[in-house]
């Protein structure tokens, strides 16, 4: 502990203005701290002695200013619930006379855009309010400090660094300040909901059959349009400063991170659209696949970045040790949160399946809560990227343990995540039209704007056709060119962009990043956001399609233009259609991971070698024996068309009429009433999620790579 | 703004010894913080000139510090919900075995207990990791800090005081001060959805025809168990002053603010037992109806003790004017908060109403989630108490909104606040175990703790005989001595009295009640929890009772003991069971309320005077005029078992059926998926709630008062 120096020459520099937050006050946090705050100030008022009167009346005066603060975040956050909420009113108005230009979320950034405006220029600056007091320390920034005021001590926690240069510029005006959040909120707590719903919600048949594409696409894509988009933004970057329109260093690790942030792509607005007008299922996994992958891909791109620190004076040139170091930091940390998300859903699978809390789902939907939860924890403990972690987690809980979930749990997690999804989605919309306004510190460069739509443009185009080309000489279904195309429009930047924009904007380079991150934006959401429908009827996309249906010839308005039609032949779709490694994982999912995770698939008594006996005995589910009947003919027919990919080659999945037999009917009354109506239920609930279904038969897998080899 | 001073005395006394903090880090809070923390300080390391090299290597000691701070976090956070999942595990377990003697509440404490005594003796204190820096400034304390370090920046915002006594005593333990919460977040986060919950599962009917003697136990009965509870403890502290036990102060108003949060009760544990064992349904109500509005009365009774400062130099004498100023706020922040609650639920059933929203249950659901936060929000802004105003608002969107939502938002909102409710109740106790180990301000003091008991004990006697005495002399069906025994036995005390004595623990006073407080809530929820059917039984208290059903003479294994028998004529039951002023609310909120808030009772055409024609008719749903059906005879049975105590005289509600009838069908798959079993969920979902029923008529309610005046 070190005494605080003030006659440093550094503060007379800010002691004539009110400080700049650098991170600006996490609001819904002052709003705990602000309470905190007034009780403990009111508690050493009463416990103080009667005739310390002053500091009695200094301390109602610091309790008043807390209460006061905690009203401001009240009304700040206010503002927000009611942004939502008008939102929310307009998007079914909307919805209700079928408008589909304008999606939720970009009606969200147009409210925020107005309450921007009112915040910025119809609430006085009051400056003279601020209460802060500078102090100077030797040596460096201290997590805590202790700070002694008339005898009594408080604390002080640290909560940024200030930019020097920032300090003076910008009035002082208390209502922007409050509704400017911390940009962790965005990936601590608006992210995970919004990653986990997307894992949680990945159609998995259409996903599985297009995995290898949409790997290469979210990789391989988004490691493409990071290094042209760097480059040209780099390009840009000379540009202006020969133009000498650049105040301040820009590095080419700058254009490469900008190039990293920008490629996340977030077509929700066309998604939703597909999905309205049901357009090919294909196309929408591609798309959907694509852009919850490279979201992943650019959180952790994006931090490789920012870790590349060469060794010795140059640390802005190419470095081998540093790129190779960056390379290996890239690998380990997206496997390493791809290994947590996995673990934690496998573990998630294997309690579900070994304990009887289906009959509870109440516990159950708890648990998967937590569980869920816990994933993200347990990657940010380790150092790992929670949303990333929190994906992968998705994607298995959906793949094993949504199969062993009761009917009620399955309808109660997704229900749960689906409104936490669309408020978090939402809520990030409309602060990004707030933030135009309210953001103090932005940067507009006309050039730098132009030079970024560019290259975006550019960017998508050079990974998008060259991948395509490469991928459809190994593809059977071929990706046409509209669907091309169509991919290339749909290119729009949201949430992600966003969080990863605003996540630091301590430099100039950061600034005139989020600015410009902004204002792509709202470009892409608007205008192409409302061109979708246009468009799709322009490129001759099919709509109308039911989602788990096999594409029929011509069964709508629409002509169908793609490169070749549907198969002709049924059963050998999956071998024509799947890379062998891809066969391989299936073989060993079926056989294997299945039948231990969840209450399906063969018996592992008949997968797995004779001395393994015992274990396959304890692992192997008991109704996997009971569900072992002859495949009946309708049921061939209803996995075809209903089912999951799996479900080609005669997976089972308990259903809940089995398990509902098996309810303990603790609580006697709701428990038989749940049981009525549940077959109604399974069958209404299946066929919304095209998922798996009420087939029951159990045969070792005889698989077609076989044959092949 | 000042400079700091380095010369005070005060600085001395700290500088040797590492601080401590009052208001612990808030966990979630610090999460944020951390890593907003470590991106800017990595953000200026990349942004830093190259030259620089000792000041980057500074920066990056920050944020290593700062990433290891946030894995601290993670790991905290970590810890709790791994404690959740096995609570959930092991509850199943229990429900499993149909065990009954402890509640998942009390096994979460356990584990919490058991988790606490590994923290506090299993990990090495870590004193010396300590980061402080003691500063001393001359007048008060200000919100914000501006800290110049080497040239640079940081800010710092007010944590709170810290008594200058303690800042030597306790050793310093980084996890115990990580898995320590602001006390606010049981306020502002863990408190309202269990609260919201509590309003919103009321059983309506059981709820109403017991609102008299409940609103007596819990207005009267509470205001007089605190003072009761209040005097005895001043006795207890007198006693203690002469037995030289006592080593600070501790006034009467610290007194009477034990007797107000102790008097919260929170028979959680008894009421998970009733609704097993289906005990009799008024004593339910009567029990759970008193624990929900004595915890609104407590908090604000807490607060008006808090707020009482008498005038002049004798703080602690008592003054007229203070303590009619203190009833003046009670009554304020009472009123004031129930009115918020009230207008935002009336308004979240107008929007529900007047808008076709039920078609996307999606954006009801969100709508109803966003409306019933702001009421939290919109009461803390105004300075009254957001818990007590979330309260009413779930009363009222219970009794009014939940008739206008779609059947999937229904269930959906029901399992959303039926998740959270169960997340934060088990979170708060599991946390109180813990607290009972971790929290390092304790002062055990055992004639304090066995007074208390003992003041409980009798305080709770004082006010449930007489009470029940004097609500007999008006009451037809009479609270028999069993169920007074019962209700006597009943007072737990709960989450309410662990968070209102956790918020202020800065002196010795308020620490020695937290204390006292934790160990009344353990041994309550494990002994008397426990102690339920053993109670329940010996007390002849009828179980196994159909809670829509009325209580038939003999219909189980137990005797009725009670004063009187069920009524003979069912019709006349409301007359004869209600207060006038009751009956005189009743026909208001029929012919009015119900009207203009839902789609149910006469249309406001019949009911409201001629020449407000235009407005009745604008007000009236068209749905109304459709349910003017004759009343059937099987539907007046539906009612008299299963409806709300309304029903008895022809209330009408539009049913799902009717509204999913004008599904615009736009998600055409979905929509005609959720129509289908629309109708065994109505069935389902009404009969696990005994809410209002499929019934439809609308007639003039001829009321039997006016039989009566």
């Amino acid at each position: 502990m070190e005494p605080c120096d003030a006659a440093r020459p550094g503060f007379d520099r800010v002691a004539g203005a009110p400080p700049r937050r650098l991170l600006l006050p996490p609001l819904l946090l002052s709003l705990l701290l602000g309470r905190g705050l007034r009780v403990a100030a009111a508690a050493s008022a009463s416990s103080g002695a009667a005739a310390e009167d002053s500091s009695a009346m200094e301390e109602l005066a610091t309790e008043k200013e807390a209460e006061e603060s905690h009203r401001q975040d009240s009304v700040s956050l206010l503002t927000f619930i009611l942004l939502l909420t008008l939102t929310i009113l307009t998007i079914w108005l909307f919805k209700h006379r079928r408008v589909r230009f304008l999606h939720e979320t970009g009606l969200a950034m147009i409210y925020g855009l107005i309450v921007g405006v009112i915040l910025r220029y119809g609430t006085p600056a009051t400056s003279g309010r601020d209460k802060s007091l500078s102090c100077t320390q030797e040596d460096r920034a201290f997590s805590t400090l202790l700070v002694n005021v008339s005898g009594k001590f408080f604390e002080y926690t640290l909560k940024g660094e200030i930019s020097p240069g920032k300090i003076n510029s910008v009035e002082q005006n208390d209502m922007l300040r409050k509704v400017t959040f911390d940009p962790e909120v965005f990936f601590n707590i608006l992210l995970p909901p919004i990653i986990f719903h997307a894992g949680y919600s990945l159609k998995k048949r259409h996903f599985f059959r297009n995995l290898g594409s949409i790997l290469a696409y979210a990789f391989l894509g988004t490691a493409v349009s990071c290094f042209i988009i760097g480059n040209l933004m780099y390009g840009v970057v000379k540009l202006m400063k020969i133009m000498g329109q650049l105040s301040d260093k820009f590095y080419y690790t700058d254009c490469l991170f900008f190039g990293a942030i920008i490629s996340a792509t977030d077509p929700v607005t066309v998604l939703a659209i597909f999905n309205e007008l049901h357009a090919d299922v294909d196309l929408y996994a591609l798309l959907f696949g694509e852009s919850v992958l490279n979201d992943a891909v650019a959180i952790v791109l994006s931090s490789s970045i920012v870790a590349y620190q060469p060794a010795g004076l140059n640390t802005h040139a190419f470095d081998a040790a540093a790129f190779f170091k960056s390379v290996g930091i890239f690998l380990g940390i997206f496997s390493g949160s791809f290994t947590m998300g996995a673990v934690t859903g496998v573990v998630t699978a294997l309690v579900t399946k070994f304990t009887k809390l289906h009959c509870f789902p109440l516990l159950e939907t708890a648990l998967f809560f937590l569980m869920s939860w816990s994933t993200f924890l347990l990657a940010e403990a380790c150092g790992f990227t929670g949303v990333v972690a929190v994906l992968f987690c998705g994607i298995t809980q959906a793949h094993y343990t949504y199969n062993n979930l009761s009917v009620e749990s399955r309808s109660r997690t997704k229900q749960l995540f689906e409104v936490l999804h669309f408020l978090a989605e939402n809520f990030i919309f409309s602060y990004m039209g707030l933030a135009l306004f309210t953001f103090q510190k932005h940067v507009f460069s006309p050039v730098f704007i132009i030079g970024a739509f560019v290259a975006i443009f550019l960017g998508r185009a050079a990974h998008i056709y060259p991948l395509s080309f490469f991928l459809n000489l190994g593809r059977r279904h071929k990706i046409g060119w509209n669907f091309q195309h169509m991919m290339m429009f749909s290119g729009l930047r949201g949430a992600m962009a966003f969080a990863l924009a605003i996540r630091d904007t301590a430099s100039y380079a950061r600034q005139m990043m989020f600015t410009t991150t902004l204002l792509i934006v709202f470009f892409t959401v608007w205008i192409i956001g409302g061109g979708t429908t246009p468009m799709l009827s322009w490129l001759n996309i099919r709509v109308g399609v039911d989602p788990d249906q096999d594409p029929p010839p011509n069964n709508d308005s629409f002509q169908v233009l793609q490169g070749d039609g549907p198969d002709s032949a049924r059963g050998n779709r999956t071998k024509q259609e799947s890379a062998w490694i891809f066969r391989l994982w299936y073989s060993f999912d079926h056989n294997y991971l299945k039948p231990i995770l969840t209450h399906s698939g063969p018996p592992l008594t008949t997968t797995l070698p004779a001395w393994c006996g015992l274990l396959a005995r304890c692992l192997t589910s008991p109704q996997v024996y009971d569900n072992q009947e002859p495949l009946r003919e309708e049921d061939s027919d209803f996995i075809l068309t209903e089912g999951d990919l799996t479900l080609t080659y005669g997976d089972s999945t308990v259903t809940a009429n089995g398990s509902s037999g098996s309810h303990t009917g603790s609580t006697s009354l709701e428990g038989s009433r749940r049981t009525k109506s549940s077959s109604e239920e399974v069958l209404e609930r299946d066929l919304g999620m095209g998922d798996q279904k009420v087939s029951s038969r159990g045969t070792r897998l005889v698989f077609p790579l076989e044959d092949n080899a």
